[in-house]
């Protein structure tokens, strides 16, 4: 419901219970969370964390991935690369964002709130830990142009009908695409409505691109477009819209607002 | 994308790469998928199967469940029994519908299917293999009513925002459920639409009910409706309608009919 990106934003955004996370926020992590576009890839470095032990970034290339899954992971990557212009780093327009086993680890100290809230529960993308068993997935934000594309490689416990991949797990996708998306470009927001056109069955083990772009704003409204596409985008599986709404954390607590 | 009574029916209408499943169907199994009121219990009784080993049935009650959970199942369990009356059977309007970990087992022989095709491949919603830890469900249909109803309870590791059940779970139930009813009712389908409004976050551990029922159906396309509530059905999590196309099994080995 709540993309990753829109948990970091909401993390800093006000208190959970009362514990008010963004004091537990570097200022580095807050610049990240505040989206300037120089300082996105600085979070998934050792650096930032006071403490001992870092969480695991789930979108590093591993072992399971095919030569498909490598190939695309690695010319986004290569857009996200600095470049240094007379004494001065140059950045691409893109970034790759981190992704960790439940959303509470973007906030400093993360790995530690996490061992004493719920501390079993796992994010629902990144609950299995055989690499390459269910999804596999990065995402490159594109913040000029207010869009994200996210690699998807889709395993074996994934499956629907027989040896395609489940709508619902498809509908996972698209909805944490969207709203890192969403969260990106307006803060703590909420999946208020998805609406998704299944075009074409997705067989296991597919490598996909999901292409997720700014409709519009309209007050606390956030509207966005998503299509899910072969990777060389020539087969269309699904059209999508989505619209999350901006909240305070407290919505997710008891309140209304 | 498909659910687990489509697939029923997608495997008796055609063949799958060349394989007639219909033909490995017993009798009994045929008139289960034909949907006949009096015998969809039969399905799960060992009597059907020709072979030694029985598929897994995984919507019977297990430690996991919470009370609550356990209350709603054996509320909706006792509108399945059977009263005998004058000599004669008479049964309630209510069925439990068995549940396995791909949908291949559901045709006699499944789970020997299952090993020669895609062997590591499981069902979506039924990948983790320990209790409680994501999705625990029971689908009851009433086939005179045109409607069914799922009892759902959340595991901790379907997490989003902290402490909470994630969009894309959420939609993976409400693709089940609806697919199901759509399957029970007009046979071979796929998902074509999903249209999911999010009203209020769904708590980690929450039992809930899924309650789908029948629109219309307009020639090949059958329109449902489902809502996601409370188990005492003062709160309201998710409205939603889908929309499921007729197919034939060739639509999901390349061909477009």
């Amino acid at each position: 419901m709540l993309g990753l990106s829109v948990m970091r934003r909401l993390l800093i955004s006000g208190g959970m219970r009362g514990l008010r996370l963004q004091q537990l926020l570097s200022e580095e992590t807050l610049r990240h969370l505040q989206t300037s576009p120089h300082n996105t890839r600085h979070i998934s470095t050792v650096s930032l964390w006071p403490f001992s032990s870092q969480p695991r970034d789930f979108s590093q290339p591993n072992s399971s991935w095919s030569p498909e899954m490598h190939k695309v992971y690695d010319n986004y990557n290569a857009l996200c690369d600095t470049d240094i212009e007379n004494g001065e780093e140059k950045r691409g327009p893109w970034r790759k964002l981190p992704s960790y086993n439940r959303s509470i680890k973007y906030a400093t100290g993360g790995i530690h709130l996490s061992k004493l809230i719920q501390a079993k529960a796992r994010l629902f993308t990144r609950n299995v830990k055989e690499q390459g068993a269910t999804f596999e997935y990065v995402v490159f934000v594109n913040k000029e142009e207010k869009r994200c594309v996210c690699v998807f490689q889709a395993g074996r416990l994934l499956e629907g009908a027989p040896g395609h991949v489940h709508g619902g797990a498809i509908a996972t996708m698209i909805d944490t695409v969207t709203g890192t998306l969403a969260g990106f470009l307006s803060g703590p927001v909420m999946t208020a409505n998805l609406n998704i056109d299944y075009r074409n069955p997705m067989p296991l083990g597919s490598v996909v691109l999901i292409h997720s772009a700014l409709d519009r704003i309209e007050g606390r409204k956030t509207y966005i477009t998503c299509k899910v596409t072969s990777t060389d985008e020539s087969k269309l599986y699904t059209e999508s819209t989505a619209l999350f709404v901006s909240i305070s954390v407290g919505h997710l607590f008891g309140s209304r607002n």
